[in-house]
């Protein structure tokens, strides 16, 4: 795991990485199990959000204090004065660098947590930056598959619903790469299909892919469904549309009832109506495991930041 | 204590389960003396707060520290971005189940706390749910009575001012059926006087109340004046009578002067000007001492859900 | 360094008070690089903020945690409930003492924390009270000259932007008379003069100092220049003017070219464009070091407070 200290983008993972990384978050989701360990004790996490995500910021300090470690936290721009008052935040991260180890930042435009990284004397995390990366979220993705499926390698998932928006399915699609003999299934509306430099780049690295119109034609031959939430902001006045294609991409009990005995349903959540509420008893339904995940990937990523 | 997990209401407790609540809570004040212990090392609380209540969330927050436990925290809907984009409180309780080994809920729904209950797999404690329980906050309010008084069998206790919308109030004239040869004194402007179902459940249960108009001639008689804030804004534009009724129950130094010297005065806090200020250094005025308890009170309990 | 209790303002602490706390600071930093102490282990500080001030608030609370304690915290008045219902300070702090071991106060008035001092049984200390005092800020500004210049006796300084508003440069102006030889030099826009109040408190305690209009004239001589910002707002409608001080007053690296190569530059942060960015790699670029001193001064009072 040489080398691992900001943590910025899924680009930055080879296979070999993230197997170190999941062999350390296998190990954490015991220590957990044992209620935590010391081994960050008296070690201090700032978590810098400029907008709010409450999960991730929680999913991150509940990782922190998993391993004896400490927090500071800020939960939106709007309260962070001195934002407010016109600094930059590269004069931010200077000097909350002198009262943390490590800083999570959450931020609202792309490229933030590299510039952060630039400036900084101590690691950055990126919890999102706008449209741009997720690494985290990215990694607890590929760990749920592995822990769920048993295999990378091989894998058939099916990304469904706003893919062309959806940071979650593009990350998902990419880090994908890094295994062999992968096969996507793109389900998705038509205003919101996944877009042509995700699939310049996976005919690039071999990854086979097709797009498809009918969930149900599609669930028996997958082990994973990702499912993502469509946004109605995106179809504008399409109301009508908006309206027939949700309708299309719900994920219940029929559908279900179609899936594969050993595939899983995922979803980066919040769910709002896109997998239908009876779903969640199914042992299939693997998203909420997947959201606890978090805490395990973040406490194998904080783990070897401050360690490296 | 068997069988203490969640707390949703002041109906779980019988005069038993007090009784060992209680007893568990004079430890923890020594505890508190000593700096705190160490018993809930590495356990982690989520106060998940949809409305904000400062002084609840950090007497909670203190009571989980003063264990030795670490705490995850939101302070108001508006900020949990997830609710903001529809997900449901059993989704939130679900994911964050996975982040935290109890979850203190503040939420304005009436019955959510034991709608949360319902999903959750860690012990689910509520903070107030609307304009239905707040539990701890009557397990602190008879305990200190219990401390103060040095009995609940007998006890003569005043409820004055909002009886109507005071959940404090009723919650408090509820638990006190459990106790032997009670006596209740209602003073409430008319407006806000107690509600039938109260009057009729302390009948059913044998608790002898009456309803007074004069507060200095039951200040004598009681054990207990438990004053509450009358909120203007339960007179609409009767602006007059609401002028008239709130001078006619403050507790003042002229109040106290009649009031038994073995008697107290509590107050579920804020104060605003319904007890005079003079009347801070009286060692009869028990609030902030009332307050204190419920640090107390809350070690207790997170104690006991978290070793059931 | 009997008798330190409550923080509130510069007046309170003399040159052997501050020769005390400065040592204990030094130590503070090695404790840091050994990553804390557990000194404080169980202590509960309680950060009230009645505005946001998220520099300040987050370097007291990486202080408590450098030092093994816990932190219970509100980020801001329109949060804090109980001030909205009408609750006075004096009564949130009678409460938030059965929480805490120390209090944080900021506040938007003038007075509030000898307010606070007045009714609390725990140490109350000042984070700020409007345009009142700042004196935690005022310290660490004094201990960055003494360990940046290796002294205080004969020390030159330059306070350069707004001095007639800015909190900061006033408080070390008054801390500085403390010491022998100083001379201090106002450099000022005319609307944002040091005002009358200082200049007859430093002439009486025998402090030289001097109006300079010409910034590149007074660079050479000094051992400090103190940079702030100049608010825009306080210009009113004349914006020209602002535009045409604010140019005058910019540490550049042309200014940098002629400072002594031992000389430093101090700013209270946040900083907008008073300083150019050019010279944040200057060595004697002394502001983002100076911010982080106020983890250590921070540290040794409330070490010292928590020993009392």
């Amino acid at each position: 795991m040489d080398g691992l200290y900001h943590i910025i983008e899924a680009q930055q993972f080879s296979r070999e990485v993230m197997k170190g990384i999941f062999g350390l978050t296998r190990e954490m989701e015991q220590v957990v199990s044992r209620y935590g360990s010391n081994i960050l004790n008296r070690r201090i996490m700032a978590t810098l959000f400029y907008e709010p995500s409450t999960r991730t910021r929680l999913s991150f300090e509940a990782s922190m204090y998993r391993l004896g470690g400490q927090v500071i936290t800020t939960e939106s721009a709007r309260e962070f004065s001195s934002a407010a008052k016109g600094e930059t935040l590269e004069d931010t991260i200077r000097i909350v660098e002198g009262y943390a180890d490590v800083i999570v930042l959450r931020h609202y435009e792309s490229g933030s947590a590299r510039r952060a990284a630039d400036v900084a004397a101590v690691p950055i995390l990126n919890a999102g930056d706008g449209p741009g990366q997720h690494p985290t979220q990215a990694l607890l993705d590929v760990y749920t598959i592995q822990k769920e499926i048993g295999r990378l390698d091989g894998i058939r998932v099916a990304l469904v619903g706003d893919l062309a928006n959806g940071r979650t399915a593009r990350s998902l699609a990419y880090l994908l790469t890094k295994y062999e003999d992968v096969k996507l299934y793109f389900i998705a509306p038509d205003m919101v299909r996944m877009k042509d430099d995700i699939k310049a780049y996976l005919a690039e690295h071999g990854v086979a892919f097709v797009e498809e119109e009918d969930l149900m034609k599609i669930m028996p031959e997958v082990d994973v469904v990702y499912q993502t939430r469509i946004q109605r902001e995106r179809f504008g006045d399409r109301i009508a549309d908006y309206e027939k294609v949700r309708g299309k991409y719900i994920i219940d009990p029929a559908a279900m009832a179609v899936l594969s005995d050993k595939a899983i349903v995922m979803h980066p959540l919040p769910r709002v109506d896109e997998i239908d509420q009876a779903v969640d008893k199914d042992p299939r339904a693997a998203y909420f495991r997947q959201a606890h995940n978090g805490v395990y990937i973040r406490m194998a990523l904080l783990q070897m930041v401050l360690e490296a």
